[in-house]
Protein backbone atom coordinates (compact mmCIF):
# COMPACT_ATOMS: atom_id res chain seq x y z
CA UNK A 1 0.00 0.00 0.00
CA UNK A 2 1.44 3.42 -0.90
CA UNK A 3 1.97 6.34 1.34
CA UNK A 4 -0.68 8.40 1.34
CA UNK A 5 0.58 12.91 1.30
CA UNK A 6 -0.50 14.34 4.40
CA UNK A 7 -2.99 16.79 2.90
CA UNK A 8 -4.82 19.95 4.54
CA UNK A 9 -8.46 20.68 4.25
CA UNK A 10 -8.77 24.01 3.39
CA UNK A 11 -12.22 25.46 2.87
CA UNK A 12 -13.81 28.69 1.53
CA UNK A 13 -16.87 30.08 0.82
CA UNK A 14 -18.32 28.54 -2.76
CA UNK A 15 -20.12 31.27 -3.76
CA UNK A 16 -20.59 35.40 -2.95
CA UNK A 17 -23.78 37.44 -2.87
CA UNK A 18 -23.63 40.23 -5.10
CA UNK A 19 -26.48 43.27 -5.98
CA UNK A 20 -27.11 43.80 -9.89
CA UNK A 21 -29.43 45.45 -11.68
CA UNK A 22 -32.19 43.65 -14.35
CA UNK A 23 -34.50 44.56 -17.11
CA UNK A 24 -36.34 46.51 -14.89
CA UNK A 25 -33.99 48.88 -13.68
CA UNK A 26 -34.37 46.88 -10.19
CA UNK A 27 -31.69 45.80 -7.89
CA UNK A 28 -31.68 42.18 -6.77
CA UNK A 29 -29.39 39.92 -4.83
CA UNK A 30 -28.15 36.85 -6.57
CA UNK A 31 -25.25 34.34 -5.91
CA UNK A 32 -22.21 34.15 -8.32
CA UNK A 33 -19.45 31.67 -8.01
CA UNK A 34 -16.36 32.64 -6.08
CA UNK A 35 -13.28 32.54 -8.16
CA UNK A 36 -9.66 32.53 -5.97
CA UNK A 37 -5.97 32.32 -7.57
CA UNK A 38 -3.69 29.43 -6.01
CA UNK A 39 -0.35 29.20 -6.69
CA UNK A 40 1.49 26.13 -6.51
CA UNK A 41 4.63 25.78 -5.45
CA UNK A 42 6.53 22.12 -5.61
CA UNK A 43 9.31 22.37 -3.23
CA UNK A 44 9.30 25.78 -2.97
CA UNK A 45 9.83 26.86 -6.59
CA UNK A 46 6.35 28.50 -8.23
CA UNK A 47 4.68 26.13 -10.60
CA UNK A 48 1.50 27.77 -11.68
CA UNK A 49 -1.35 29.95 -10.73
CA UNK A 50 -4.70 28.14 -11.04
CA UNK A 51 -8.20 29.88 -11.08
CA UNK A 52 -10.64 27.99 -8.84
CA UNK A 53 -13.92 27.89 -7.42
CA UNK A 54 -11.43 26.71 -4.10
CA UNK A 55 -13.65 23.71 -3.17
CA UNK A 56 -11.04 20.49 -2.83
CA UNK A 57 -7.91 22.66 -3.57
CA UNK A 58 -5.40 19.68 -2.24
CA UNK A 59 -7.33 17.16 -4.51
CA UNK A 60 -7.43 19.54 -7.43
CA UNK A 61 -3.51 20.35 -7.00
CA UNK A 62 -2.97 16.74 -7.01
CA UNK A 63 -5.06 15.44 -9.35
CA UNK A 64 -3.15 18.56 -11.84
CA UNK A 65 0.35 16.78 -10.78
CA UNK A 66 -0.50 13.63 -11.99
CA UNK A 67 -2.42 14.84 -15.15
CA UNK A 68 0.28 16.95 -16.62
CA UNK A 69 2.77 13.76 -15.57
CA UNK A 70 4.74 15.94 -13.09
CA UNK A 71 4.52 13.12 -10.93
CA UNK A 72 3.85 9.08 -11.68
CA UNK A 73 2.02 8.55 -8.29
CA UNK A 74 0.96 9.75 -5.20
CA UNK A 75 3.55 8.58 -2.83
CA UNK A 76 6.32 11.07 -4.50
CA UNK A 77 4.42 13.13 -2.62
CA UNK A 78 4.67 13.98 1.15
CA UNK A 79 2.22 16.87 1.21
CA UNK A 80 0.29 19.61 0.42
CA UNK A 81 -0.73 22.39 1.92
CA UNK A 82 -3.19 24.81 0.91
CA UNK A 83 -3.32 28.27 3.11
CA UNK A 84 -6.33 30.89 1.24
CA UNK A 85 -4.71 33.48 3.46
CA UNK A 86 -1.99 34.06 0.90
CA UNK A 87 -3.59 31.82 -1.95
CA UNK A 88 -1.16 29.03 -1.93
CA UNK A 89 -0.65 25.48 -2.35
CA UNK A 90 2.41 24.15 -0.68
CA UNK A 91 3.47 20.94 -2.35
CA UNK A 92 6.75 18.91 -0.54
CA UNK A 93 8.14 16.28 -2.66
CA UNK A 94 9.70 13.17 -1.20
CA UNK A 95 12.90 13.26 -3.91
CA UNK A 96 12.04 16.10 -5.78
CA UNK A 97 10.25 16.03 -9.29
CA UNK A 98 13.08 15.08 -11.98
CA UNK A 99 13.85 17.91 -14.80
CA UNK A 100 11.11 19.95 -13.70
CA UNK A 101 12.52 23.31 -15.40
CA UNK A 102 12.34 21.10 -19.02
CA UNK A 103 9.20 19.35 -18.35
CA UNK A 104 6.96 22.36 -17.66
CA UNK A 105 8.92 24.63 -20.36
CA UNK A 106 6.98 23.68 -23.75
CA UNK A 107 3.39 25.51 -23.46
CA UNK A 108 -0.07 24.55 -25.45
CA UNK A 109 -2.85 26.94 -25.11
CA UNK A 110 -5.57 24.29 -25.73
CA UNK A 111 -9.60 24.50 -26.75
CA UNK A 112 -10.94 23.41 -22.92
CA UNK A 113 -12.84 25.77 -20.45
CA UNK A 114 -10.24 26.32 -17.65
CA UNK A 115 -6.98 25.10 -16.62
CA UNK A 116 -6.23 25.03 -20.72
CA UNK A 117 -2.44 24.63 -20.61
CA UNK A 118 -0.50 21.28 -20.66
CA UNK A 119 3.45 20.89 -20.30
CA UNK A 120 4.68 18.91 -22.65
CA UNK A 121 3.17 16.73 -25.74
CA UNK A 122 -0.34 16.33 -25.67
CA UNK A 123 -0.07 13.18 -27.54
CA UNK A 124 3.16 12.10 -26.08
CA UNK A 125 1.76 9.29 -24.20
CA UNK A 126 -1.82 8.38 -25.10
CA UNK A 127 -0.75 5.35 -27.06
CA UNK A 128 0.81 3.70 -24.12
CA UNK A 129 -2.39 3.53 -22.57
CA UNK A 130 -4.56 0.95 -22.24
CA UNK A 131 -8.18 1.20 -21.16
CA UNK A 132 -9.76 -2.00 -19.55
CA UNK A 133 -11.47 -4.09 -22.90
CA UNK A 134 -14.51 -5.23 -20.81
CA UNK A 135 -15.46 -2.22 -20.06
CA UNK A 136 -19.21 -0.39 -21.46
CA UNK A 137 -21.99 1.44 -20.42
CA UNK A 138 -25.61 0.25 -20.40
CA UNK A 139 -28.11 2.54 -21.74
CA UNK A 140 -30.24 2.37 -18.59
CA UNK A 141 -27.52 3.15 -16.64
CA UNK A 142 -26.76 6.36 -18.80
CA UNK A 143 -30.07 7.55 -17.93
CA UNK A 144 -30.07 6.96 -14.38
CA UNK A 145 -26.41 8.95 -14.41
CA UNK A 146 -27.72 11.66 -16.33
CA UNK A 147 -31.22 11.52 -13.79
CA UNK A 148 -28.47 11.60 -10.70
CA UNK A 149 -26.60 14.93 -11.97
CA UNK A 150 -30.25 16.21 -13.07
CA UNK A 151 -31.01 15.92 -9.39
CA UNK A 152 -28.03 17.38 -7.38
CA UNK A 153 -27.92 20.40 -5.61
CA UNK A 154 -25.56 22.64 -6.97
CA UNK A 155 -23.41 25.48 -7.13
CA UNK A 156 -24.33 25.96 -10.53
CA UNK A 157 -28.35 25.60 -9.56
CA UNK A 158 -27.44 28.32 -7.02
CA UNK A 159 -25.47 30.87 -9.09
CA UNK A 160 -24.76 29.55 -12.38
CA UNK A 161 -21.09 29.99 -14.35
CA UNK A 162 -19.51 26.25 -13.08
CA UNK A 163 -18.60 23.56 -14.70
CA UNK A 164 -19.08 19.93 -13.05
CA UNK A 165 -17.71 16.48 -13.69
CA UNK A 166 -18.37 13.76 -11.14
CA UNK A 167 -17.74 9.97 -11.55
CA UNK A 168 -19.69 7.10 -11.30
CA UNK A 169 -19.31 3.35 -10.46
CA UNK A 170 -21.93 1.91 -12.43
CA UNK A 171 -24.92 3.76 -11.39
CA UNK A 172 -23.23 4.97 -7.98
CA UNK A 173 -22.24 8.05 -8.17
CA UNK A 174 -19.05 8.63 -6.52
CA UNK A 175 -17.81 12.54 -6.52
CA UNK A 176 -19.47 15.26 -7.63
CA UNK A 177 -17.01 18.26 -7.81
CA UNK A 178 -17.71 21.88 -9.87
CA UNK A 179 -15.40 24.03 -10.69
CA UNK A 180 -15.22 27.77 -12.29
CA UNK A 181 -12.84 25.84 -15.28
CA UNK A 182 -14.10 22.07 -16.16
CA UNK A 183 -9.90 21.30 -16.06
CA UNK A 184 -10.19 21.80 -12.64
CA UNK A 185 -12.86 19.47 -12.06
CA UNK A 186 -11.63 16.65 -13.54
CA UNK A 187 -7.94 17.43 -12.10
CA UNK A 188 -9.61 17.35 -8.64
CA UNK A 189 -11.28 13.91 -9.26
CA UNK A 190 -8.28 12.53 -10.07
CA UNK A 191 -6.62 13.31 -7.58
CA UNK A 192 -9.55 11.96 -5.77
CA UNK A 193 -8.94 8.52 -7.49
CA UNK A 194 -5.91 8.63 -6.57
CA UNK A 195 -5.77 8.18 -3.11
CA UNK A 196 -8.41 5.80 -3.35
CA UNK A 197 -6.71 2.57 -2.78
CA UNK A 198 -6.38 0.78 -6.09
CA UNK A 199 -9.64 0.47 -7.05
CA UNK A 200 -10.71 -1.01 -9.78
CA UNK A 201 -11.56 2.03 -12.55
CA UNK A 202 -13.30 -1.02 -15.17
CA UNK A 203 -16.69 0.26 -14.09
CA UNK A 204 -16.42 3.66 -13.72
CA UNK A 205 -18.07 6.03 -16.13
CA UNK A 206 -16.91 9.98 -16.26
CA UNK A 207 -19.35 12.71 -17.14
CA UNK A 208 -18.64 16.07 -17.32
CA UNK A 209 -20.74 19.22 -18.58
CA UNK A 210 -18.29 20.35 -20.41
CA UNK A 211 -17.48 19.64 -24.07
CA UNK A 212 -15.32 16.31 -24.79
CA UNK A 213 -12.02 18.63 -26.06
CA UNK A 214 -9.01 16.21 -26.54
CA UNK A 215 -7.58 17.15 -23.11
CA UNK A 216 -10.97 15.81 -21.32
CA UNK A 217 -10.69 12.74 -23.53
CA UNK A 218 -7.08 12.08 -22.39
CA UNK A 219 -7.53 12.91 -18.85
CA UNK A 220 -10.03 10.50 -18.83
CA UNK A 221 -8.22 8.11 -20.04
CA UNK A 222 -5.42 8.93 -18.10
CA UNK A 223 -7.61 7.75 -15.07
CA UNK A 224 -8.14 4.32 -17.13
CA UNK A 225 -11.92 5.65 -17.78
CA UNK A 226 -12.98 4.02 -20.70
CA UNK A 227 -16.05 5.76 -20.85
CA UNK A 228 -17.16 9.82 -21.25
CA UNK A 229 -20.52 11.18 -20.87
CA UNK A 230 -21.20 15.17 -21.61
CA UNK A 231 -24.08 17.24 -21.34
CA UNK A 232 -22.35 18.89 -24.46
CA UNK A 233 -20.99 17.75 -27.83
CA UNK A 234 -16.72 17.21 -28.82
CA UNK A 235 -14.45 18.35 -30.50
CA UNK A 236 -12.74 17.01 -33.81
CA UNK A 237 -9.56 16.54 -31.21
CA UNK A 238 -12.03 15.27 -28.92
CA UNK A 239 -13.61 12.62 -31.18
CA UNK A 240 -9.51 11.72 -32.78
CA UNK A 241 -8.02 11.17 -29.52
CA UNK A 242 -11.42 8.93 -28.54
CA UNK A 243 -10.96 6.76 -31.47
CA UNK A 244 -7.68 6.73 -30.80
CA UNK A 245 -7.33 5.17 -27.37
CA UNK A 246 -10.55 3.05 -27.64
CA UNK A 247 -12.77 5.73 -25.26
CA UNK A 248 -16.54 5.46 -26.04
CA UNK A 249 -17.64 8.84 -25.86
CA UNK A 250 -21.10 10.13 -25.64
CA UNK A 251 -22.80 13.37 -25.68
CA UNK A 252 -25.78 15.59 -26.07
CA UNK A 253 -26.89 13.41 -23.32
CA UNK A 254 -29.54 14.93 -22.16
CA UNK A 255 -33.57 13.23 -20.70
CA UNK A 256 -33.79 10.05 -23.50
CA UNK A 257 -31.17 11.67 -26.47
CA UNK A 258 -27.24 11.51 -26.71
CA UNK A 259 -25.42 10.96 -29.09
CA UNK A 260 -22.38 8.06 -29.05
CA UNK A 261 -19.34 9.62 -31.31
CA UNK A 262 -16.77 7.17 -31.08
CA UNK A 263 -16.75 3.14 -29.65
CA UNK A 264 -20.17 2.44 -29.96
CA UNK A 265 -19.32 -1.43 -29.34
CA UNK A 266 -18.71 -0.44 -25.70
CA UNK A 267 -22.62 0.66 -25.68
CA UNK A 268 -24.99 -1.79 -24.40
CA UNK A 269 -28.52 -0.65 -26.19
CA UNK A 270 -30.77 -2.21 -23.16
CA UNK A 271 -33.29 1.03 -22.92
CA UNK A 272 -33.64 2.14 -26.46
CA UNK A 273 -37.24 4.88 -25.98
CA UNK A 274 -39.63 4.15 -28.52
CA UNK A 275 -38.79 5.77 -31.79
CA UNK A 276 -39.90 9.69 -31.95
CA UNK A 277 -41.62 11.19 -34.04
CA UNK A 278 -39.79 13.18 -37.39
CA UNK A 279 -40.34 16.58 -36.04
CA UNK A 280 -38.57 16.19 -32.80
CA UNK A 281 -35.67 14.87 -34.58
CA UNK A 282 -34.88 18.12 -37.18
CA UNK A 283 -31.80 20.21 -35.76
CA UNK A 284 -33.03 23.43 -33.75
CA UNK A 285 -31.99 26.36 -35.50
CA UNK A 286 -31.65 28.78 -31.94
CA UNK A 287 -28.30 29.45 -30.73
CA UNK A 288 -29.33 29.33 -26.98
CA UNK B 1 -1.16 56.17 -40.58
CA UNK B 2 0.85 53.02 -39.32
CA UNK B 3 2.50 50.75 -41.30
CA UNK B 4 0.01 47.28 -42.15
CA UNK B 5 1.16 43.89 -41.80
CA UNK B 6 1.48 41.17 -44.59
CA UNK B 7 -0.79 38.91 -43.88
CA UNK B 8 -1.92 35.23 -45.45
CA UNK B 9 -5.36 34.38 -45.90
CA UNK B 10 -5.28 30.81 -45.10
CA UNK B 11 -8.55 29.31 -45.02
CA UNK B 12 -9.47 25.92 -43.91
CA UNK B 13 -12.91 23.99 -43.60
CA UNK B 14 -14.70 25.12 -40.40
CA UNK B 15 -16.71 21.80 -40.01
CA UNK B 16 -16.32 18.25 -40.26
CA UNK B 17 -19.14 15.35 -41.00
CA UNK B 18 -18.67 12.75 -39.19
CA UNK B 19 -21.12 9.38 -38.40
CA UNK B 20 -22.41 8.90 -34.71
CA UNK B 21 -25.00 6.27 -33.31
CA UNK B 22 -28.14 7.71 -31.86
CA UNK B 23 -30.43 6.50 -28.92
CA UNK B 24 -32.00 4.46 -31.06
CA UNK B 25 -28.98 2.74 -31.98
CA UNK B 26 -29.40 4.52 -35.40
CA UNK B 27 -26.38 5.62 -37.33
CA UNK B 28 -26.35 9.69 -37.88
CA UNK B 29 -24.54 12.31 -39.76
CA UNK B 30 -23.59 15.20 -37.89
CA UNK B 31 -21.24 18.44 -38.17
CA UNK B 32 -18.76 18.90 -35.17
CA UNK B 33 -16.58 21.61 -35.14
CA UNK B 34 -12.94 21.37 -36.61
CA UNK B 35 -9.92 21.81 -34.59
CA UNK B 36 -6.50 21.83 -35.58
CA UNK B 37 -3.21 23.20 -34.00
CA UNK B 38 -1.11 26.16 -35.15
CA UNK B 39 2.01 26.40 -33.49
CA UNK B 40 3.15 30.17 -33.59
CA UNK B 41 6.74 31.09 -34.38
CA UNK B 42 7.77 34.36 -33.72
CA UNK B 43 10.96 35.17 -35.67
CA UNK B 44 11.54 31.92 -35.96
CA UNK B 45 11.25 31.31 -32.26
CA UNK B 46 8.81 28.61 -31.36
CA UNK B 47 6.16 30.96 -28.84
CA UNK B 48 2.97 28.59 -28.58
CA UNK B 49 0.63 25.93 -30.06
CA UNK B 50 -2.97 26.94 -29.97
CA UNK B 51 -6.17 25.26 -30.57
CA UNK B 52 -8.28 26.77 -33.19
CA UNK B 53 -11.28 26.22 -35.60
CA UNK B 54 -9.09 28.08 -37.89
CA UNK B 55 -11.51 30.84 -39.55
CA UNK B 56 -9.52 33.95 -39.32
CA UNK B 57 -6.12 32.31 -37.95
CA UNK B 58 -3.68 36.04 -38.82
CA UNK B 59 -6.34 37.78 -36.86
CA UNK B 60 -6.21 35.45 -33.88
CA UNK B 61 -2.43 35.85 -34.20
CA UNK B 62 -2.26 39.45 -34.66
CA UNK B 63 -4.82 39.79 -31.21
CA UNK B 64 -2.99 36.89 -29.21
CA UNK B 65 0.55 38.69 -29.76
CA UNK B 66 -1.25 42.06 -28.66
CA UNK B 67 -3.49 40.81 -25.98
CA UNK B 68 -0.32 39.29 -24.06
CA UNK B 69 1.29 42.58 -24.43
CA UNK B 70 4.10 40.75 -26.63
CA UNK B 71 3.79 43.62 -28.71
CA UNK B 72 1.88 47.18 -28.25
CA UNK B 73 0.95 48.17 -32.21
CA UNK B 74 0.68 46.60 -35.54
CA UNK B 75 3.40 48.19 -37.10
CA UNK B 76 5.95 45.90 -34.91
CA UNK B 77 4.72 43.08 -37.10
CA UNK B 78 5.95 42.65 -40.95
CA UNK B 79 4.39 39.41 -41.91
CA UNK B 80 2.11 36.86 -40.41
CA UNK B 81 2.28 33.95 -43.06
CA UNK B 82 -0.08 30.93 -41.74
CA UNK B 83 0.45 27.47 -43.79
CA UNK B 84 -2.11 24.94 -42.88
CA UNK B 85 0.06 22.64 -44.30
CA UNK B 86 2.50 22.37 -41.26
CA UNK B 87 -0.18 24.17 -38.54
CA UNK B 88 2.44 27.10 -38.43
CA UNK B 89 2.08 30.13 -38.33
CA UNK B 90 5.31 32.32 -38.98
CA UNK B 91 5.41 35.76 -37.63
CA UNK B 92 8.38 38.10 -38.63
CA UNK B 93 8.77 41.33 -36.90
CA UNK B 94 10.39 44.51 -37.99
CA UNK B 95 12.72 44.73 -34.89
CA UNK B 96 12.27 41.90 -32.72
CA UNK B 97 10.42 41.64 -29.53
CA UNK B 98 12.02 42.57 -26.34
CA UNK B 99 12.99 40.26 -23.69
CA UNK B 100 10.44 37.95 -25.27
CA UNK B 101 12.04 34.97 -23.29
CA UNK B 102 11.13 36.46 -19.83
CA UNK B 103 8.05 38.04 -20.31
CA UNK B 104 6.88 34.82 -21.66
CA UNK B 105 7.94 32.78 -18.54
CA UNK B 106 5.56 33.52 -16.00
CA UNK B 107 2.34 30.99 -16.48
CA UNK B 108 -0.96 32.02 -15.49
CA UNK B 109 -3.96 28.95 -16.11
CA UNK B 110 -6.93 30.98 -15.74
CA UNK B 111 -10.93 30.16 -15.99
CA UNK B 112 -11.40 30.94 -19.59
CA UNK B 113 -12.49 28.51 -22.23
CA UNK B 114 -9.68 28.04 -24.55
CA UNK B 115 -6.77 29.99 -24.63
CA UNK B 116 -7.02 30.15 -20.73
CA UNK B 117 -2.69 30.92 -20.31
CA UNK B 118 -1.53 34.52 -20.22
CA UNK B 119 1.86 35.63 -19.97
CA UNK B 120 2.87 37.70 -17.11
CA UNK B 121 0.68 39.34 -14.97
CA UNK B 122 -2.61 39.66 -15.07
CA UNK B 123 -3.85 42.73 -13.35
CA UNK B 124 -0.25 44.41 -14.62
CA UNK B 125 -1.71 46.73 -16.96
CA UNK B 126 -5.38 47.35 -16.18
CA UNK B 127 -4.93 49.84 -13.87
CA UNK B 128 -3.52 52.63 -17.00
CA UNK B 129 -6.22 51.42 -18.86
CA UNK B 130 -8.83 54.93 -19.22
CA UNK B 131 -12.21 53.50 -20.73
CA UNK B 132 -14.25 56.51 -22.83
CA UNK B 133 -16.48 57.70 -19.92
CA UNK B 134 -19.40 58.57 -21.72
CA UNK B 135 -19.20 55.25 -23.39
CA UNK B 136 -22.83 54.02 -22.83
CA UNK B 137 -25.63 50.91 -23.86
CA UNK B 138 -29.23 51.86 -24.30
CA UNK B 139 -31.42 49.11 -23.71
CA UNK B 140 -33.12 49.02 -26.54
CA UNK B 141 -29.54 48.53 -28.44
CA UNK B 142 -29.00 45.57 -26.21
CA UNK B 143 -31.89 44.12 -27.30
CA UNK B 144 -31.02 44.64 -30.89
CA UNK B 145 -27.67 43.26 -30.35
CA UNK B 146 -28.94 39.52 -28.82
CA UNK B 147 -31.29 39.63 -32.07
CA UNK B 148 -28.84 40.01 -34.21
CA UNK B 149 -26.82 37.08 -33.03
CA UNK B 150 -30.09 35.34 -32.48
CA UNK B 151 -30.08 35.57 -36.22
CA UNK B 152 -26.54 34.89 -37.68
CA UNK B 153 -25.93 31.88 -39.43
CA UNK B 154 -22.86 30.52 -37.57
CA UNK B 155 -21.08 26.95 -36.90
CA UNK B 156 -23.00 27.00 -33.78
CA UNK B 157 -26.17 26.26 -35.24
CA UNK B 158 -24.76 23.50 -37.62
CA UNK B 159 -21.74 21.89 -35.21
CA UNK B 160 -22.25 23.50 -31.70
CA UNK B 161 -19.45 22.66 -29.01
CA UNK B 162 -18.19 26.52 -30.85
CA UNK B 163 -18.01 29.89 -28.65
CA UNK B 164 -18.67 33.20 -30.68
CA UNK B 165 -17.71 36.44 -29.66
CA UNK B 166 -18.65 39.67 -31.64
CA UNK B 167 -18.58 43.55 -31.95
CA UNK B 168 -21.18 45.74 -32.75
CA UNK B 169 -20.93 49.76 -33.14
CA UNK B 170 -23.80 51.14 -32.23
CA UNK B 171 -26.78 48.16 -33.32
CA UNK B 172 -24.40 47.27 -36.16
CA UNK B 173 -22.66 43.94 -36.90
CA UNK B 174 -19.15 44.71 -37.48
CA UNK B 175 -17.85 41.22 -37.19
CA UNK B 176 -18.45 38.12 -35.96
CA UNK B 177 -15.90 35.18 -34.74
CA UNK B 178 -16.43 31.61 -33.61
CA UNK B 179 -13.83 29.21 -32.11
CA UNK B 180 -13.05 26.32 -30.12
CA UNK B 181 -11.69 28.27 -27.56
CA UNK B 182 -13.68 32.11 -26.64
CA UNK B 183 -10.13 33.42 -26.36
CA UNK B 184 -9.61 32.90 -29.70
CA UNK B 185 -12.65 34.55 -30.62
CA UNK B 186 -11.90 37.64 -28.31
CA UNK B 187 -8.47 37.88 -29.62
CA UNK B 188 -9.41 37.38 -33.16
CA UNK B 189 -11.49 40.36 -32.98
CA UNK B 190 -8.73 42.53 -31.18
CA UNK B 191 -6.68 41.52 -33.98
CA UNK B 192 -9.20 42.97 -36.97
CA UNK B 193 -9.66 45.97 -34.42
CA UNK B 194 -6.22 46.74 -34.23
CA UNK B 195 -5.95 46.71 -38.41
CA UNK B 196 -9.06 49.31 -39.02
CA UNK B 197 -7.19 52.86 -38.61
CA UNK B 198 -7.18 54.66 -35.51
CA UNK B 199 -11.34 53.79 -35.48
CA UNK B 200 -13.00 55.60 -32.53
CA UNK B 201 -14.62 52.61 -29.78
CA UNK B 202 -16.59 55.15 -27.64
CA UNK B 203 -19.52 53.14 -29.48
CA UNK B 204 -17.78 49.43 -29.45
CA UNK B 205 -19.89 46.90 -28.01
CA UNK B 206 -18.42 43.47 -27.30
CA UNK B 207 -20.71 40.42 -27.43
CA UNK B 208 -19.76 36.91 -26.11
CA UNK B 209 -21.33 33.59 -25.68
CA UNK B 210 -19.11 33.05 -22.52
CA UNK B 211 -18.72 33.53 -19.57
CA UNK B 212 -17.76 36.67 -18.08
CA UNK B 213 -13.99 35.75 -16.82
CA UNK B 214 -11.59 37.76 -15.52
CA UNK B 215 -9.44 37.51 -18.87
CA UNK B 216 -12.65 38.24 -20.79
CA UNK B 217 -13.00 41.66 -19.20
CA UNK B 218 -9.34 42.55 -19.37
CA UNK B 219 -9.53 41.76 -23.22
CA UNK B 220 -12.12 44.30 -23.44
CA UNK B 221 -10.86 46.85 -21.59
CA UNK B 222 -7.68 46.65 -23.56
CA UNK B 223 -9.23 47.20 -26.70
CA UNK B 224 -11.41 50.07 -25.66
CA UNK B 225 -14.38 48.50 -25.73
CA UNK B 226 -16.65 49.95 -22.11
CA UNK B 227 -19.33 47.68 -22.64
CA UNK B 228 -19.34 43.57 -22.60
CA UNK B 229 -22.57 41.81 -23.13
CA UNK B 230 -22.64 38.07 -22.43
CA UNK B 231 -25.39 35.32 -23.00
CA UNK B 232 -23.87 33.55 -20.03
CA UNK B 233 -23.16 34.93 -15.97
CA UNK B 234 -20.28 36.04 -14.63
CA UNK B 235 -17.39 34.76 -12.00
CA UNK B 236 -16.13 36.76 -8.94
CA UNK B 237 -13.25 37.72 -10.47
CA UNK B 238 -14.53 38.45 -13.73
CA UNK B 239 -16.65 41.00 -11.54
CA UNK B 240 -14.02 42.33 -9.75
CA UNK B 241 -11.89 43.30 -12.69
CA UNK B 242 -15.01 44.95 -14.39
CA UNK B 243 -15.70 47.28 -11.30
CA UNK B 244 -11.93 48.41 -10.91
CA UNK B 245 -11.40 49.25 -14.36
CA UNK B 246 -15.41 50.98 -14.95
CA UNK B 247 -16.80 48.28 -17.18
CA UNK B 248 -20.33 48.16 -17.70
CA UNK B 249 -20.95 43.66 -17.81
CA UNK B 250 -24.23 42.44 -18.77
CA UNK B 251 -24.71 39.06 -18.31
CA UNK B 252 -27.64 36.47 -19.25
CA UNK B 253 -28.65 38.28 -21.96
CA UNK B 254 -31.34 36.50 -23.76
CA UNK B 255 -34.42 37.80 -25.09
CA UNK B 256 -35.76 41.06 -22.56
CA UNK B 257 -34.00 38.99 -19.83
CA UNK B 258 -30.52 40.43 -18.71
CA UNK B 259 -28.53 41.42 -15.20
CA UNK B 260 -25.78 44.40 -14.97
CA UNK B 261 -23.35 43.00 -12.85
CA UNK B 262 -21.09 46.31 -13.13
CA UNK B 263 -21.09 50.07 -13.91
CA UNK B 264 -25.29 50.23 -14.12
CA UNK B 265 -25.03 54.10 -15.17
CA UNK B 266 -23.38 53.88 -18.27
CA UNK B 267 -26.97 51.44 -19.14
CA UNK B 268 -29.82 54.11 -20.55
CA UNK B 269 -33.01 51.93 -19.47
CA UNK B 270 -34.72 53.16 -22.55
CA UNK B 271 -36.61 50.11 -23.27
CA UNK B 272 -38.04 48.52 -19.92
CA UNK B 273 -40.51 46.03 -20.78
CA UNK B 274 -43.51 45.20 -19.00
CA UNK B 275 -43.36 44.08 -15.13
CA UNK B 276 -42.86 40.09 -15.35
CA UNK B 277 -45.05 38.51 -13.45
CA UNK B 278 -43.78 37.13 -10.03
CA UNK B 279 -43.79 33.67 -10.70
CA UNK B 280 -41.49 34.16 -13.77
CA UNK B 281 -38.71 35.78 -11.89
CA UNK B 282 -38.23 32.89 -9.25
CA UNK B 283 -34.75 31.12 -9.84
CA UNK B 284 -34.93 28.31 -12.20
CA UNK B 285 -33.75 24.89 -10.48
CA UNK B 286 -32.83 22.81 -13.56
CA UNK B 287 -29.50 22.14 -14.16
CA UNK B 288 -29.82 22.22 -18.52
Amino acid sequence: MPLLPHLTEARAPLTREVVVMNQHGERETISIPAERDLTVYVDKRELVTLMTLGAQPEWLVLGYLLNQRLIGAIDEIESITVDWEVNAASVKTRHGIDRIEERTSKRVVTTGCGQGSVFGNLMDEIDSIRLPESAVLRQSQLYAIVNAIRLKESTYKSAGSVHACALFHGEALQLFVEDVGRHNAVDTIAGWMSLQQAAPVGEKIFYTTGRLTSEMVIKSAQMGVAVVVSRSGITQMGLDVAERVGLCAIGRATHKHFLCYANPQRLVLDAVPPAAPVVARERATSPS
